[in-house]
């Protein structure tokens, strides 16, 4: 059901403190924890002594202690003490999970820990860089299977229907947008331009616009389970659309950047990790501030029709869909996900899926 | 499980208003709307293009706007339109009920559309006729399988025991009750008669009776989930009871209607509406409220017993129950009910079930 | 699943007052109320009539009425009285179960009446003698298979990581705390002996020790789900341990008695009934208080722990699971209630369980 071959964002850096962490992941109760040395492991949530979870337990020197009985497990999930210097029973440990923090993120890898290549692990450098692209962000729990929250992302058309009074604006606009769709080495990638536009809320609020603007959304989607979104808009006129690039200066605009990391926690939940990076107005926090507000008012939007829509997928599994013509960019991005399902049921002795290396 | 060609109680008509509504019956989602011009329709709750409820939708000139992506789908169910102009593909509608507002109900037919007949639909004259029926309605939720409250309303005999400090009294009232049970062309009807008996509590406050009354309860149960209740009380020896007729003068006395439609949610929850009409006092509004405070009381102390009934039910599907002398309206009930189901299931083509046409 | 033929606490008798009372026992739902001579009956809560819980009704002098349509059943489930002196029809009866009252409790039998013997039921005096133990009572919802309450006491290095703060105190004293387990007749019994130890916070606070202790925990479990403890100190060196008797005066020390009945409501939950008894200050009865609030907020601690491993152990029914040094007692608790299981599966007929007499 899950590609588990795959780094997911198991947590931002800053929720891994003094005491362990719990987080379900494709349906596996993990606990996180920083060791004496500060470096983040992940293992099996569940003591083998007698199956209680470890998150009830503290960080010692040797590792993670149970808080029920006192085993204590290394960041590799060997038993390293039995209380009262008794034998270690062979066979006492707990699986572990190869992670990595990178760019404010804990990054997890599923599968296979031989298969794990830290190489491949997205970057996403403007969460390092606040002095170009100060950030906020957070995680959801979202009801719902982590493919709608991609195929959310991948139909932007929506923005009219369900964000109007933030950052949508008139369902006309997105009507009109102009599409550019393409597929990567490893995912999908749409930009959509709407030129000449009246600015939706959030911008007016954000960047002052007086008048008409050109509006660009550059969305890549890269598996697993990421999207990274380049966002903005000038005045209108400041440039023209030519075979799909922009002829004019965008960097005078306003511009911000949205990580997504959607991460399964089960078959009908999912994490939703976001970040929001503004490129105009950097030395007031404020402006940060209220970009991150707009924004999670948006999500928060997002959520209740997901979850809306999750409970009427399970009701009628069989139930018709159709496509219409604004489809074809989530249909992509599933089409990727669903090879590279079937590729690793295929061959568990395969390659490790190819993630792009960079959305930076 | 359930009749479908009938018509439920889908709606009060004032729960419809600008917004679409949504409510589950007999299992199935359903949006309810007023369209532009005032008419209401019921279409199935679900996009046929991502699956997302059309209750977040608005209402347009057109129809029902989805609230993700903006389909548009008129009272039929047909998408009409697609946004940008699009082909609207082959295929794409949504489930249609037919449904007809009456007597402050909107009623839905849920089984084969072209067989349903509007000339078949419950007359409630009373709920239209203000100066001498004044009356106030609500809707409860129950977690209970609808034929509980059918069964509820067939053995008044729980009112000594449930509602001994509303409208029931003294238990003993009850156990001597006289009872005359008729089938009637599509359902059951039972008089119940308490002559000269003490007036229970809501009585007493609502006409201030000082001393004894023959007091009645009429009860018709019209398939497929309605019962219509006249009852009343005169001061003892007004009349006297012949034949099942009472020779006196009811007129100047103290009765009231209840309307009760039970409307399956799912198999174990189910939708209750119900109205009281104050045939008394028809110029104060507080007897009317009076009233309907007081049968609220009584109806939420029967919600708590048929919950608690349906959890053993559920618990003991199998459990052996065994039948007392009042249970004969309830069997009767029962009856015509498993007839029907099992008359619809064993004959799709058939007619429609014949439903008397009037409660007025 | 569950032993049967055995004594389980059903409630506290202060529980069972003048309205009937229900509770799940075995999975299966049970009313229990005091008959007009105050003996308490307990009965299947479900009348046979409609399948109503008989909770709802209220005690008369023949028994408990049906608060749905008034039916009576005495203590022994026979049906006594349809109203109206109908005929009670055959058959109209509801299961009933031996109870008994003893030291506080409501003792019930779960399996062939005929079976039942009374002079199996556990003596427990002390809650009787308020002079030399008074007493404290209560009763937890604990959302896990009542065997892990079991296992948690038959494992008390657990207090070193669980319990800290209030009756643990420093983990290394557990860890070389010296065990003695032994067999009884029906259980198992183990004693636990901390010598020369610094007293934990509750110990302190509770008795004043301002040096080092010898400290014992003396534990017993009677099958099916009855464990009893007698806890103390007296200052270190007051005497030596030597054939695991203790030489020396306990007397004039701190201890203090815990009982814990811990019975199945579902294969996941449990109704854990404890008190704990001082013998020492009797005359305060703010020594009581204090003694009763500590043990609270230490059993709030297990509860939170054995409620998280049992979701792990839903997750994971089949997953591997190790036996540590500390693990003796607890095993041995298992292997009984898996001995009487077994013996009550293959032996429908045979004799009832011996459960030891007396913890006094």
């Amino acid at each position: 059901m899950f590609v588990r071959n795959a780094w997911y964002v198991a947590a931002w850096t800053d929720e891994i403190g003094e005491r362990p962490f719990a987080r379900r992941i494709l349906d596996e109760a993990i606990v996180l924890f920083r060791d004496a040395s500060g470096t983040v492991a992940a293992l099996e949530d569940r003591c083998c002594h007698r199956g209680t979870p470890l998150v009830f337990g503290r960080v010692v020197t040797q590792g993670l202690e149970c808080g029920y009985h006192g085993l204590i497990f290394d960041g590799a999930g060997k038993c390293v003490l039995v209380p009262g210097g008794h034998l270690v029973p062979p066979g006492a440990r707990v699986r572990s999970y190869p992670v990595v923090e990178k760019n404010q993120f804990v990054w997890i890898w599923m599968g296979d820990p031989k298969r794990a290549d830290y190489s491949l692990v997205l970057d996403y450098p403007y969460h390092d860089d606040p002095r170009h692209w100060p950030h906020k962000h957070t995680v959801y729990r979202m009801h719902c299977d982590y493919m709608l929250v991609i195929d959310n992302l991948m139909d932007l058309s929506h923005l009219g229907y369900v964000h109007g009074g933030t950052v949508g604006g008139a369902p006309a606009t997105h009507v009109e947008a102009k599409m550019h769709t393409t597929r990567t080495a490893t995912g999908v990638k749409f930009d959509r331009w709407m030129l000449d536009s009246v600015p939706p809320p959030t911008y007016v609020a954000a960047a002052g616009f007086e008048g008409r603007i050109d509006r660009w959304q550059e969305t890549e989607f890269f598996p697993i389970s990421t999207v990274v979104q380049w966002i903005g808009a000038v005045s209108a006129g400041t440039g023209s659309l030519r075979n799909w690039k922009y002829e004019g200066d965008r960097s005078a605009g306003f511009s911000f950047r949205l990580f997504h990391g959607i991460t399964p926690e089960t078959a009908t939940s999912c994490y939703y990790f976001w970040s929001v990076a503004n490129g105009y107005r950097q030395n007031e926090a404020s402006a940060t501030e209220q970009l991150f507000n707009e924004t999670a008012r948006t999500f928060d939007q997002d959520k209740a029709i997901l979850e809306a829509q999750q409970i009427r997928m399970l009701e009628t599994p069989d139930g018709p869909l159709i496509d219409i013509h604004g489809d074809g960019p989530r249909i992509q991005a599933r089409r990727v996900v669903d090879r590279l399902l079937a590729e690793e049921n295929a061959n568990a002795a395969g390659q490790p899926i190819i993630v792009s290396r960079s959305a930076g």
